[in-house]
């Protein structure tokens, strides 16, 4: 409650000034005359406080080398001029003065005169030290030592060499002798760890629990990382992945712009569900149904039919499949190619090998280091690729038959089981030493509608699947160009699909006008990293993976 | 019917074999007789036939180098090791032989020794000759001269110089002899002219009408270039819009990449309708409801509070805005880049500055030829960059002020116009000689809630946007990276923003966690294109347009 009551109105009327004061004016007056005394008595208690802070601050010769900056840029924040390095080229400022930005591992203060932290930056992190001295106070010492864990800092420092390597960061050989340190983002307290998102996921049932041999922390779920992901994201490991999966595109356009191809962008809103219509998600268009691409075929082909010559595509792919497993997502992103071919859809085979072994051995020299980080978490082997450099492509029937032989039971002309795929996965790498591989010449009768039947073989079609450690990353096959053709195999299918239906008719028609053969494949760009890493789930393989329980965040 | 009445069933408890042949057998033994004297009269009818065409053969000398090929892989084609030609190295043939895959824009016949080709292929275009001579008979001159427009060549013949530039066909210098013309893919009859699709399209009002001092041919309007899309496409001027289109992309990630940003592909799927929740298309997700995004806005700014520090992203954008005009869609692709600052907002300005002359500075020296051509059909002039080098940045009180000395009734703090940004556009233009600039300092209350504002001036904004010839390419700005910040900006937003929403919790909850001061913009990649060539509307950049009225093809 206020100390003072309000003043009482002032009676209607008294627009005119009064010659003398009423007795409500009086009593105004030695209220004014009290509130005056009052401001005055607050202001003698600000001057005190003031002046002893400020000789608290003559005290603190840090005072203008830490402390919270105000909120970037909701102030006139003026250009410092000074340069922010990246802690990759630490070993430039040796004996230098280095100013960059980075963020809280850990601080802790060791004594009154002495604090550390570990601070990070990308896939950096450094030894910092505040040791108290003429020119750096006390309390700067207790400042740093107490900045919460994930707060984003602006600091300055002297870089210097360290005779032990520093064991608990990234950068062994140098250690940062703090002269000034602003917190530019402070991080309330975390409901994740970033510590814990770094360490593996537990296998199924081992939730909760400590790892073998690790320390007493235990294993953190997938499932609450990812309703952390902002936090989860933070940890090397993850910001490892994401480096490889945008490595993965760059080398993907790299290599084909190379071979001519051009990127496009096709529509992911249909007007009808094609391919069949199992598996699609439906959508409010305006007044009518809409439907997601399940996948860029038809309108990769269509470009074939404009001339286009050679596609490429980077883009989602929407799948309504409700499959809970650790190799599927609904919402994942193909990287599409489709072109002519001269003679034989082998010529198309051979590019898409081409561009896998490229893709790889980038990896292993551009992203060596991340690709080591996080195959070491998961103690997963190196990606073993054939000596030859020749990619082992194993008919489909030699496929069956090594099966067999291996005990499996299998049909000519069934597809293959998950299990199947990965035995025959360790046969292959045990017989040609590769982990990367192709399957050609697929059962027909297991493949879409518009696949190339096989020339030798009727029961066969001209179409392969690719396949990195005994998991499927990539389909592909010739499709057909014939109008004609692709409408009797449409009615054929089965199910069969009406080459008249709205959707269907424009891809089948657009083969009447001279389209050359063609052929093409697309790859699931999250398959390819998982398998690439090893990794146990397919969601770490995707920023924000979409499931059929998980549309969030 | 069939001539042979069905064998009769033989008797019940036949079995064994009878002694004597019954009355059935004999008839069938007649039957039998008959079937062979048949066949045998057939044989001689098909050697007679056999004969016939043996004889007309060795009459055509040429028998073996043209006519219709079987389907592409549905015979066992064997690869003939012949290796196809690019028509642009032309002139490396010169007086050599050539092969090369190509498609009829037309064939005649000239005379029953001769016969004239012109053939396409990407954006070249030859004339061929097919003469008849002792090496060629008139047989392969007619059927060369008369194959279908638009059939898909496979061509073998010399290379030779001709004295007069030749005008019909892009190669001027060169045509070719024909020795070998087989078709691959024959073309139907069809229902849009490629010739049509290269001319420009008809203004309002002026479709089915012939152009001013053109020849007779009507213009054809968009609506039915879109319905024969694949046939539109074919144009050269397509082909050229969607080289330049794709050549955006790539630079746009080259020029980001070297200066270390990451790709990144955020979810087009969301659990909640985010960002206010209009012009959001709603979909059904399994057994709840779900919706595609708008923008990658949340999830960009999450990768930076998870410490990504720059990302871009190349992705699909929908909105369910009821816009028939020449500059929306409702589904486009944007080209998205977020980053973390130093110090000031401004440092983002200048890269995406910086990125748009590069851009514009590579299309002109590796895309002159595509920009030139289709800017010429539509009498567009050149694209006008400053000669300083420095792109003039406007703040948008300075830009009010110009509009207002022309005349313009404008408001301190409302948004342009299109009209008034037009305008403002030519102003700009006029000033500082640029197609190309930026306006600064947005009225805060027409940017979205997460806008930062202005440290000068509360009622302004960190935001900014990007024109090109006057129209808006790109919106960006500074974000609120405190999460109590926006939560309050959030709350006293027109119309207000529930903080703790489902979908928008996530995203306010992650700058608690020490995000660092960032920015960032979205540009429509369409727009970049529309703007860059001057064409007459959006819908011509896009390879299969979406917009209210269309979800097909």
């Amino acid at each position: 409650m206020s100390e003072e009551a309000p003043a009482a109105p002032a009676p209607s009327g008294s627009g005119d000034a009064p010659e003398q004061p009423s007795k409500n004016a009086l009593k105004k007056l030695e209220k004014e005359k009290a509130k005056a005394a009052k401001k005055e008595a607050a202001k003698a208690r600000e001057l005190a406080e003031r002046q002893k802070k400020e000789a608290a601050d003559a005290a603190d010769v840090s005072a203008d080398s830490y402390g919270e900056l105000p909120l970037c840029g909701s102030k006139d924040f003026k250009p410092t001029g000074t340069e922010r390095a990246s802690l990759t080229n630490i070993a430039d400022y040796e004996d230098k003065e280095i100013t960059f930005r980075s963020w809280v591992e850990n601080a802790r203060v060791q004594s009154a005169k002495l604090a550390f932290l570990n601070l990070r930056q990308g896939l950096e992190s450094v030894q910092a030290v505040v040791a108290a001295s003429e020119k750096l106070s006390k309390q700067m010492v207790k400042f740093s030592g107490s900045v919460s864990t994930e707060s984003t800092l602006a600091v300055t420092g002297l870089v210097k060499r360290v005779k032990e390597p520093i064991k608990s960061a990234t950068i062994k050989d140098f250690e940062i002798h703090i002269t000034k340190l602003f917190v530019e983002a402070k991080a309330e307290v975390l409901p994740l760890q970033v510590e814990d998102a770094e360490r593996p996921i537990p296998s199924e049932g081992q939730e909760g629990e400590a790892q073998e041999g690790d320390d007493a922390r235990p294993l953190v779920g997938l499932s609450t990382r990812l309703n952390n992901r902002t936090l989860d994201l933070r940890a090397k490991i993850n910001q490892s992945i994401f480096t490889i999966k945008s490595g993965v595109c760059a080398l993907f356009v790299e290599f084909l712009s190379q071979k001519g191809f051009i990127q496009v962008q096709t529509p992911k809103i249909l007007g009808a569900a094609s391919e069949g219509g199992a598996n699609v998600f439906e959508l409010k268009y305006f007044d009518r149904p809409a439907y997601l691409a399940q996948s860029p075929q038809f309108y990769k082909q269509m470009l074939i039919a404009s001339r286009f010559q050679k596609v490429m595509e980077i883009g989602p792919v929407f799948r309504a499949e409700n499959s809970n497993t650790a190799r599927h997502l609904t919402e994942f992103t193909g990287l599409d190619m489709e072109m002519e071919f001269q003679e034989n859809y082998h010529e198309v085979m051979g590019v898409l090998e081409d561009l896998m072994l490229f893709i790889f051995k980038e990896l292993n020299s551009r992203y060596k280091k991340e690709t080591e980080f996080v195959r070491s978490t998961y103690h997963v082997p190196d990606f073993k690729l054939p000596e030859s450099g020749k990619v082992p492509r194993i008919p489909f029937p030699e496929g069956i038959k090594m099966l067999r032989e291996a005990g499996e039971d299998v049909n000519d002309l069934d597809d293959l089981s998950t299990p199947q795929e990965k035995h025959l996965g360790r046969l292959i790498l045990e017989k040609y030493g590769s982990d990367f591989y192709t399957l050609d010449q697929f059962p027909l009768a297991v493949r879409p509608a518009y696949t190339m039947p096989s020339p030798t073989n009727p029961q066969l079609s001209n179409s392969y699947d690719m396949f990195m450690r005994g998991q499927e990353i990539c389909s592909g096959a010739q499709r057909i160009h014939s109008s004609e053709l692709l409408a009797e195999q449409m009615r054929k299918h089965d199910p069969p699909i009406d080459p008249t239906a709205k959707g269907t008719k424009d891809y089948v028609d657009c083969f009447k006008y001279g389209c050359p053969p063609h052929a093409g494949g697309g790859f699931g760009l999250e398959r390819i990293v998982q398998f690439w890493l090893g990794l146990p789930n397919i969601r770490m393989t995707s920023l924000f993976p979409r499931d059929p329980q998980r549309v969030e965040p």
